[in-house]
């Protein structure tokens, strides 16, 4: 019998994880441009509803992309059957048969704050190479930012309590829960539940019990109790039929109890009155962990009422970014070559759809306390006193030239970007500041000189 | 120099793409009651916002992870390091060595419409493996639930005319793309952007060009020129700069021009205009497709007043489900053994969290006139007159006991149980029918002795 498959993309079959356009895209520059470079850039137009500010991520599965792009002889059969290729040049198809992608990449380091219109990754290369990687960067950047930026709120509003991440049967499958796990990471969670995603990027794995084991059980008290025995450390669940009864319960499984977990009812209510049950029976120092479809906005309200949680979980509002479920990230050309190999910038001025010419930078100044006050977008090549690079080259070549940091150096940066940024951009229910973004001199002048040539 | 991770699943780690207490429960059950036998049973709570019904999908890639699970060397070894597993008997991890599922499994066929409180999944085997399969169970189900039943209000929307997925780089990376693009096709969708998922499915790719192409040319009149000099079949995308101006040139890169795509601007009016311009000028047989943060409410409003779209793209708000972004699907304990082998029903009635106790059987009842009339929730072995059997069995003591259908087989399937269950239940802007959803007499006794008992 047939089995099902899996839908798992492996390195051989990269490079056709995009849209068609893109290649017949790239056989129309094969065959009429072959020698045209030109420099593509990723960005976002605008923040969505509720964000103060992007959080970058994606950027390392970004880079994995690009270093192992190449055409299996399978893919290109495929191609090849295509309608939409069929007046295509066999040579072509030999140009795929030995395609390695050869840019230069430049990026944001990830964990960065960013805001619309600054530049998020910059491809330099040729048109043909450059133009194919647009749906699959846009696919892993805004898949892993969207997370990240609602998991700096979820961060924020726990007030510096631990929030796990418990979202994997609320992903988009397993895979996405891996970049989810990978974003809310480096966004400030402190763990998750999800064990593969846990072994794959090193992040501290968490669990406690489910409903199922006191469902399964002769009763309540005896489920407890039986956990305990085998997991003396464990975190139990006690909301399965009444939490008040059920931190009754847990007290008696033996002292040291180290955690409860309570995920339905009234979260603030059940947390005093366990903790008061807790301190009654002499166990001071256990912990009492929330779940149970929690977001920013509702743990917010818990801390600001004092509820007596000291660890959170948060799952479907995190993986789907519930309040705002979507990012307008996109991949836009900026400059191109003409026939004698000199630059041009290009640009759009469709409403809602403008784009910036040129190959551009983005500067992030500082002021006197260590707070970040303000960017300048710049064209790649100027100088801006007093301020910090954002883009940096990543890919040279084709080739990896720099060292990757690892998650945790990449959560630190995100933790002490957040801290220069400011809480106010993450916190909920109120309006966000207004963060200056301004185009230097030189990139308005040239700007208002390619809108007025169109 | 390191490179960077894809953080691909492949089939050796399946197992372990789950919740760390899925794991200790396991090893608890192994402890305590290792031959305790269980039903679980994967069903929604509640219909989220806007949506009549689910349209469920991903049953194919549920199959996959069940007939696949085994634990690798590699991952038994990184359990074993984790501190939540310390005190876990030496035993327990030869368990999972020589694991394999062998559980029954039934499920309904995917493409059906499904209400609150109806099994769609049945796993009944031992407590241990059915307790483990749950989080990814829900994982591949949930997203691809929540892609179908959006794609079913689209596709109602559209009015009988061809709707494409080109949602790859708004998808939660390129593994949640493939699920999405396959979930959209199983509920009318006629194809797709995005290469991979196309070839991996056997579903109908399609592309236009994109603004890029028209920038990086000397004017737009020679990109569209040489593009359709190229692929004389090809679809334009005439908005880059003026929509009718896109439109007359387009007509003149010669006769018999296949499509013009339309991407921004006043979209109702744009494909009015560009009508009457194709039409003047001989191009009557001329397709215009619709792109651009499209939804089932815009298509549906310019469905209404008559736009001149022969085809609609949807990306973004597909991909996340935009207005309705997360489910409420959940996988419960629902019968258990005792120490003698006799089953015991087992429900929860916390308030919004209810269970309904003992294995069951969704009937569904058609009336003269083809269309469905109602539901009825019995245990398993019940029989009820007149009425078609939701649940069958897919998997049998861990193995694939039925064919699996092809996707074009889910897809009619789909298409004529939307027509059964009637067009009011996808169309947007009005309150849905109420749909009937019961407990047979039987189920509804037992429920109620459950109840009092707990």
């Amino acid at each position: 019998m047939a089995s099902a498959p899996s839908l798992f993309i492996d390195n051989e079959h990269l490079s056709i994880a995009t849209d068609l356009y893109q290649i017949t895209m790239m056989a129309g520059y094969w065959a009429l441009q072959p020698d045209r470079q030109a420099t593509f850039e990723l960005f976002a137009r605008r923040l969505p509803a509720n964000r103060g500010c992007l959080i970058i991520a994606g950027i390392e599965q970004a880079i994995h992309y690009l270093t192992n792009l190449k055409f299996a002889e399978e893919d290109i059969a495929f191609l090849k059957k295509q309608p939409a290729l069929a007046n295509t040049n066999e040579k072509f198809f030999d140009y795929l048969r030995n395609f390695t992608f050869s840019a230069d990449v430049f990026a944001v380091p990830e964990g960065t704050p960013i805001f619309p219109d600054e530049p998020i990754v910059r491809v330099t290369g040729s048109i043909i190479e450059a133009q194919l990687v647009e749906s699959y960067l846009l696919s892993v950047i805004n898949a892993q930012t969207l997370i990240a930026s609602k998991a700096a709120r979820i961060v924020e509003a726990a007030n510096g309590k631990p929030v796990f991440e418990f979202g994997l049967r609320r992903a988009h499958g397993p895979q996405a829960a891996i970049y989810a796990c990978r974003a809310a990471y480096i966004a400030g969670f402190a763990g998750t539940s999800n064990v593969l995603a846990a072994k794959l990027l090193n992040v501290p794995v968490v669990g406690t019990m489910a409903h199922a084991w006191v469902m399964a059980s002769e009763g309540e008290e005896e489920a407890l109790h039986e956990f305990r025995k085998l997991y003396p450390q464990a975190t139990l669940l006690i909301d399965t039929y009444n939490t008040e009864n059920g931190a009754a319960l847990a007290c008696r499984t033996g002292e040291k109890l180290s955690g409860v977990r309570i995920d339905s009812g009234d979260l603030y209510q059940s947390s005093i009155n366990v903790r008061q049950i807790l301190d009654e029976a002499g166990q001071a120092t256990t912990k009492i962990h929330a779940s149970g479809d929690l977001n920013e906005v509702l743990i917010a309200d818990l801390e600001k009422i004092r509820a007596a949680f000291d660890f959170y979980a948060v799952g479907t509002e995190l993986m789907v970014s519930k309040d705002s479920p979507s990012l307008n990230i996109v991949y836009k050309l900026v400059s191109v070559t003409d026939n004698n190999g000199r630059w041009h910038p290009v640009a759009k001025k469709s409403f809602g759809k403008r784009t910036i010419g040129g190959a551009k930078q983005v500067h992030r100044k500082l002021d006197a306390s260590g707070r970040f006050s303000g960017d300048i977008i710049s064209l790649d090549d100027e100088n801006i006193a007093e301020s910090r690079k954002l883009l940096q080259q990543i890919i040279s070549n084709g080739k990896l030239c720099q060292k990757l940091p690892s998650l945790d150096e990449i959560r630190q940066y995100c933790a002490k970007s957040r801290q220069e940024l400011g809480s106010e951009f993450f916190i909920t229910g109120a309006d966000y500041p207004k963060y200056s973004v301004e185009l230097s001199p030189h990139l308005k002048n040239l700007q208002n000189q390619v809108l007025e040539a169109i």
